[in-house]
């Protein structure tokens, strides 16, 4: 069946419901190069503009993810996979392959880069020395037999209409769209064979949905495509008022978790710990055991992720992974040449206005891109003394800036005062788990 | 200064206004083919969804007039054009150039090409051998001073960005929205130099505004950007529920030009007369003058033009038109080779339904374009023998197709058939002009 893209593209701009065939005859031909880029960006604004029923949602994500190669991983029992919508300082993937493979559940963790102010899971494992994400399809199958897990990136096989499609509604203003970031993000999940997915959706200052309700509308949408075929889907609503643990920057990060993979609650030095990243970590990782069926309920999970943390089992999982993927953790993680701390000016309590600006403050010191082709400095980044609220006095150390190209110091220094007040009173507390939808 | 195209996309995307300068860098950008088209449909899509605002609409008019060459008619005095939105039969573009230049008010006329079901000016024109509307606005100044007026095409130098947003426009389904057609329309009129604009804005059926309240809308908005950049503008309502005239179709409508400006108010065939075309023809006629400074107020108006249309003079001009352009009247129009005539399958009363059909079935026959590049059969169309609503008995010949080649008959049989019912109840009579705003 055919149809006139211009038609299509005026049925959305007045509310219409796409069929299926009318999804694929888009996707189709704009992967094939048939379609232009102009009708298709008319198109995704007119979705930003109408959005897409629920149906519709879950056809598009269908459609994204047959324009390429799906991996089917059913000999392998119950695979889960666990998405974060990304958050400073959020480490937590690290951690969770690992530590839950070790439970015996297999974890099939295709992740990504860095994007606008916010980490990417292989840039940060890409500051290991000869760490490689380049996996192919079988590779990746192997390695889940073999070790249990892997991280990899997006192979070209997999959702060439996502990756089109990201890079067009990068530069047309049509990235915070519920229906397209849908698609984008559960094309890929289904494509990489999982059959269980816990979902962490961040929300405040530092995360895409600003607001508690925002989230909880991206994860029910979420939720919905996975039910609607097949999935279990669990989704955590988590706060990203404050950066999450104490680092924030590529090796840094990891540094972060191989410390609280060690035993380690803290890197030792005075202020904020790591126990954010690590309450976080176990209660998604008692989830995804529980839901990879090795565990009766979350509180077994929870136990024996623990234990698995503990007694060094996710540790010796991580250097498989390492050496499975070429890494060498005993070369060390680069470090940043200088360090700059800045200091509390007045008595009261720290509070964190808008994590965006800490964000920034990382890329300008070399942790993250400015743009597409930026190269990272690996051991770049921030260090955070405080938590939300923490009492403070005058003098007190708040930041430690991690840098080695002077460069962007300045510019890192101002977006990052723009990032933080010191108050009079403290807030209300608000807990790190807002609410787990199941 | 510069901005980032993505985030002017998101500026308009959320609602927001932009500032002259802004819209001055996405046409400067896009018309040097700096900005790609995928971000101006994105950016288009964009305003559909959210429109502008009357001073936003006015700035993107003036820096589409200003992306090209604008004349300056100031030593010819007032002069005044007319635009109309489009309408089936609508060819009162021909005689009121010719009619209102007699009266002595100049009036630079550059006109369009047919459009969807509608015809064109220019198409019509260049049914008559010769023809030549391919004019430089050198020569377009110098024959409004010789002949005081002249039809043209849009030239290349004027309004380059209205040209290559409007080919984008059509294959982006972003044709239809208000400050998108006005700033397509006004530009072109501010930079053909005219200091006074009648408009008949029409709506119904035929129109591509259905409701009058839709018309005034667009009238009032079009009538807004004229009035903030120094020019009388005057719009005429009119409805477009059956065709204007006898004829429609190049040749047949020019036909029935000319029978009006030899002094017939008919073919001399049963049925439909000229009565409509002439009179909305007088009526925008009279307008002109008084705007153009030839009458003291309308009434005076429209007996000069009576006069001038009863006398021979209109006729007159309009040879001069032709001779000036080339236009060999002496030859003959061209002439189908055949005609079939429908006749009404019972008693009852003519009712049009859906004027776009038999626009459609014009175009089946040869009379329009299906794409861009299509020929057109100058001497193809329609005759329709029926008013709105008029008793016609089983038998009555209610229309004559005219067409050379039989391969699009069979289709503008069923368009013309889905066009009209013949019903047991007449409508209620409404008169042709609605409303006039001055």
């Amino acid at each position: 069946m055919e149809f006139l893209p211009a038609e299509l593209i005026r049925k959305k701009r007045f509310g219409g419901e796409h069929s299926r065939e009318e999804l694929r005859f888009l996707l189709k031909h704009y992967v094939a190069d048939d379609l232009p880029n102009y009708q298709m960006a008319a198109w995704l604004m007119a979705v930003c503009a109408q959005g897409m029923t629920p149906e519709e949602t879950s056809a598009f994500t269908l459609e994204m993810r047959d324009s390429g190669r799906v991996l089917d991983l059913g000999h392998l029992g119950t695979t889960v996979d666990k998405h974060s919508t990304g958050g400073l300082g959020d480490k937590t993937s690290l951690i969770l392959a690992p530590l839950v493979a070790a439970a015996g559940v297999p974890v099939p963790m295709m992740a990504g880069r860095g994007l606008g102010h916010t980490g990417g899971t292989l840039d940060k494992l890409e500051s290991i020395p000869g760490f490689d994400v380049h996996v192919d399809l079988e590779h990746f199958q192997q390695l889940l037999e073999t070790v249990g897990t892997a991280i990899i990136g997006q192979t070209f096989e997999v959702c060439p209409a996502d990756r089109k499609l990201y890079a067009l509604r990068d530069v047309t203003g049509t990235i915070d769209s519920l229906p397209l970031i849908c698609g984008s993000i559960m094309s890929k999940k289904l494509a990489e064979g999982m059959s269980a997915l816990v979902l962490d959706v961040k929300f405040g200052s530092g995360a895409f949905m600003k607001t508690q309700a925002q989230a909880e509308d991206l994860a029910r949408a979420l939720m919905d495509i996975g039910v609607r075929n097949g999935k279990r889907v669990t989704a955590f609503l988590t706060r990203m008022d404050e950066p999450l643990g104490r680092f924030i920057g590529n090796a840094l990060e990891v540094q972060e978790c191989l410390d609280i993979m060690a035993g380690k609650t803290s890197n030792g030095a005075p202020g904020k710990t790591y126990a954010d990243t690590i309450e976080l970590t176990l209660a998604l990782a008692a989830q995804m055991i529980f839901m990879g069926g090795k565990a009766a309920n979350t509180e077994h999970g929870r136990t024996l992720a623990e234990k698995l943390l503990a007694n060094g089992s996710a540790l010796r999982k991580f250097e498989q992974i390492c050496a499975a993927q070429g890494g060498r953790l005993t070369e060390g993680l680069p470090r940043a040449e200088r360090r700059e701390t800045v200091t509390a000016d007045r008595d009261g309590f720290f509070e964190y206005l808008d994590l965006e600006k800490l964000g920034h403050a990382a890329v300008f010191l070399g942790a993250g891109r400015k743009v597409q082709s930026d190269e990272l400095d690996m051991g770049a980044g921030l260090e955070v003394f405080c938590r939300q609220s923490q009492a403070v006095k005058k003098g007190d150390p708040i930041f430690t800036l991690h840098f080695s190209e002077t460069r962007g110091f300045a510019s890192a220094l101002a977006a990052l005062n723009e990032g933080f007040q010191i108050s009079t009173r403290p807030l209300t507390e608000s807990p790190l788990i807002a609410k787990v939808l199941t």
